[in-house]
């Protein structure tokens, strides 16, 4: 198999690709929902409601991004030795937390 | 002036419904290009911390939202003798903290 | 009624001082079974279980605390014409989410 | 070197263990003077702010015990073909953001 990350490169199939794109769309289309909601003067409470599914939608996804590269990346990389990936870890672990 | 926050919408001016949207048209613009960086194969890692800088401006935007609706349709009911919205606040808080 | 919440205090009886005591200690009775853990060698993944549920029940707390304080010092002040309170809230707000 | 990790078991030194038993010391520290606040009737505004410092020191140690469990733990299980403790991290992303 040729790497399927490496040069801080991460070769995706076209299954992959479009699983990952039609969870993003979702969430575009969950803010273009709460645009309409600005527009028609809905109530703000109702809007911030909304926002936190969208927060939580991304965050959702984000662990669907993050199983994809320990399981990829992050296991490659410390099979052939290198460990650098795994202070990229923590490090996100912190901004997410 | 007639009421800017009752029967559960929220009257916003033209230049508030643009502050507001033009905001929401950032975080899709930050999706959009999330959604190239899947296309093109980019690293998960820098996905991901992309994903963050998306959720926190989700969260800024709430907090956007929260201060007029607090300035306006939680401050109007309260004076006028109404706390229900002041445990809409808090149920708010759970959600996002 | 003396004031309940007046100069930056804010008069608790002794019912509610024991409620919000004897939840702390429960926080702290956690944080002292988790130093027991690390003492006795236990496995990190569920020491972090364990801190994860002490950062929950902190937030929780919080959210109690801030359910007191809007039904009392932020309700009072609004009635009074003062609004600088609310600010407040949204700051808090910023920090927990 | 005995194993450091195994049958969920996490082996470490003295000095480990003090360095985050004394930041587990400190957390409960903080605590006990959010107690003190509460008993000298002081502004949930500020016990608040408090309650919010003490969130961000449990997420500041969680993300050091992580650092040395991704270090330590799962490096080791990696590099012997085990994959299981992967998936555990994941988990606790989703617990903690």
């Amino acid at each position: 198999m040729e790497c399927k990350c490496c040069d801080r490169k991460t070769i995706r199939n076209e299954e992959e690709k479009k699983k990952l794109n039609s969870r993003i769309n979702r969430i575009i289309g969950q803010l273009e929902g709460i645009k309409r909601m600005v527009d028609d003067d809905r109530y703000c409470g109702d809007i911030l409601i909304q926002l936190s599914a969208s927060d939580k939608a991304i965050k959702s996804l984000a662990s669907i991004v993050l199983d994809d590269h320990m399981h990829s990346c992050v296991l490659n990389s410390v099979k052939e030795g290198d460990t650098s990936k795994i202070d990229e870890i923590v490090e996100l672990f912190r901004r997410f937390s």
